[in-house]
């Protein structure tokens, strides 16, 4: 196991200390593993919230921020954040607008935030995110799984919340985006997680898992590796396949890393998607390359796909002040 | 060999149209592997350019922008761009000013630039990168190598001539960066470049090389792995070592990433590594944490520590807007 680590079961806490000393405009509660924007709860603005199991950085820490998220639980690498985490998230940036809970859906999360939501006083809606095209349930889920979407629901329902728009509205944005945003990924090698010691999974050299899940779990598909540009029509065409993405203001076109295939592959794998896109007559507006949703050291990519309207390309286009994410100011 | 490439032979000029299908705002050469500023060469503005192997991204196209870079030249993987590329460069950022020419220090890269610069009618001044304490000579270089304190010079040096300083301050301000940066690296695991198709050194499970370069050659010496504060404080000490870095305003701490390690691994790093500076009476002013100077599907990290005054911190501070950096736009 070749690891930057001190100790297996320390992980989220020494990277949570890593967080707190990187960016002192964040305030991280080492207790309840919660990352807060320094000046939350901000007050008559819709607080975002969102988490989930650790071993996906940047998200979600790396993404709060002004106009992304006001707060993010860390739970342990793979595992939910429990409810207290996600209360201690709400009450801590309940600015007096609600708060609005962005979640992945995986079962533990879904079922964490919904107790949580229960346990405060403060209005709470929820967002569930199900991009993944890859399979329809799997061993953490009912119903598609959510990925690379977040990473766009958490921007641009960000910037909806920072234009002081109310809960009803935000959430109205963020659950159109999550129903135009269409995803999937592959591995190329599996993951380790620090606790378990050895990969999560056995891939042979040579394998590749087609419609793999952030945490390893199987995909559609086992087949031998191929080169990026037939990578890319295996889950492009499944993405396209499940939306029409033609017409519209074009999409938001994002190839994601999943933690140790470097940058120079992913640009390789975004010329393949964009020569996919461009015969397929679906115009790309704007495009995210890199890693931002990864499953800890797997070698592979993800594809996700969003299709936009002006709204949604100007709330993207919106300043934007996180670790990960940053422009405009 | 599990990577997501179409070719070896062909995977920088694949990654190039990645680029550019995903930057529109940069101007690709793609017969001369040299990625522009869409509005070079600015008129009046002293021009910078940078080059080097590929297989380092986003190092050194990912930093072409608005505060950094005019222009990169791609050279094959790990291997030096060849002079008509660096003459290519310069020619096309030359705005009338002068051009900078930010050099890494490894013997091809220095010669070709040296060759470059006698080609062109352009005024030039190239400053070479040398920050790495690791080895005093090397393989590829005579003298020590430069590796992490190349994306600070980019930086900070790219906010000076955005200042419309003349070609000799600037190229002060990239050699006062440079003086004044020390670096080391750490490899956990090879990289694999794509021709040759096996890992470029053999690292036994379970040892690390102190003291990587950035292509894979060897170090100080090979050790056990440790944990993630006995890496920190073996690439910090050395550092430490070789400047003062107390006093003045601060250090500019940057934690970065191989390629392979995971981002939250690189938050453990840097807690690590900010509490051996807070023993040593270093004042961190500014931090940088991710992978900005990789070495393929390398796994490891580096430490690069800049000793900054007010003047480096207001331009590090400064407006940029790159692919890989982009702040205050």
């Amino acid at each position: 196991m070749n690891k930057l680590i001190n100790d297996p079961a320390r992980v989220v806490a020494d990277a949570l200390r890593g967080v707190a000393a990187a960016h002192p405009e964040l305030r991280v509660d080492h207790e309840q593993r919660v990352v807060f924007r320094g000046d939350a709860p901000v007050r008559g603005k819709v607080g975002l919230i969102s988490g989930g199991g650790s071993g996906h950085e940047p998200l979600h820490a790396g993404f709060v921020g002004m106009g992304m998220l006001d707060a993010a639980c860390a739970g342990e690498i793979f595992t939910s954040p429990v409810p207290d985490q996600m209360v201690a998230a709400t009450q801590g940036v309940d600015g007096g607008a609600g708060v609005l809970h962005i979640v992945k859906n995986y079962t533990g999360d879904v079922m964490n935030f919904e107790m949580a939501a229960e346990m405060v006083e403060t209005e709470v809606v929820a967002v569930v995110v199900d991009d993944d095209v890859a399979v329809q349930d799997s061993l953490y889920t009912a119903g598609r799984r959510g990925v690379g979407a977040t990473v766009l629901v958490e921007k641009i329902a960000g910037a909806a919340a920072e234009q002081s728009r109310p809960l009803g509205e935000v959430a109205e944005v963020a659950r159109k985006v999550n129903a135009n945003a269409r995803s999937m990924g592959v591995a190329l090698t599996s993951c380790t997680v620090p606790a378990a010691g050895k990969p999560t999974f056995d891939l042979p050299a040579g394998q590749m898992e087609v419609g793999i899940g952030i945490h390893g779990e199987p995909g559609r598909r086992r087949v031998p590796a191929g080169t990026a540009a037939e990578v890319a029509e295996m889950l492009v065409a499944p993405v396209l396949a499940d939306l029409d993405f033609t017409g519209g203001d074009g999409v938001i076109a994002f190839v994601n890393g999943m933690g140790a295939t470097p940058l120079i592959e992913l640009y390789v794998m975004y010329a393949e998607v964009s020569a996919i896109l461009e015969k397929a007559g679906v115009r790309i507006a704007r495009s995210l390359v890199g890693p931002y949703i990864t499953s800890l050291d797997m070698a592979g990519a993800s594809v996700t796909l969003l299709k936009a309207d002006d709204e949604i390309l100007r709330l993207w286009d919106a300043p934007v002040r996180t670790p990960a994410l940053r422009w405009g100011v």
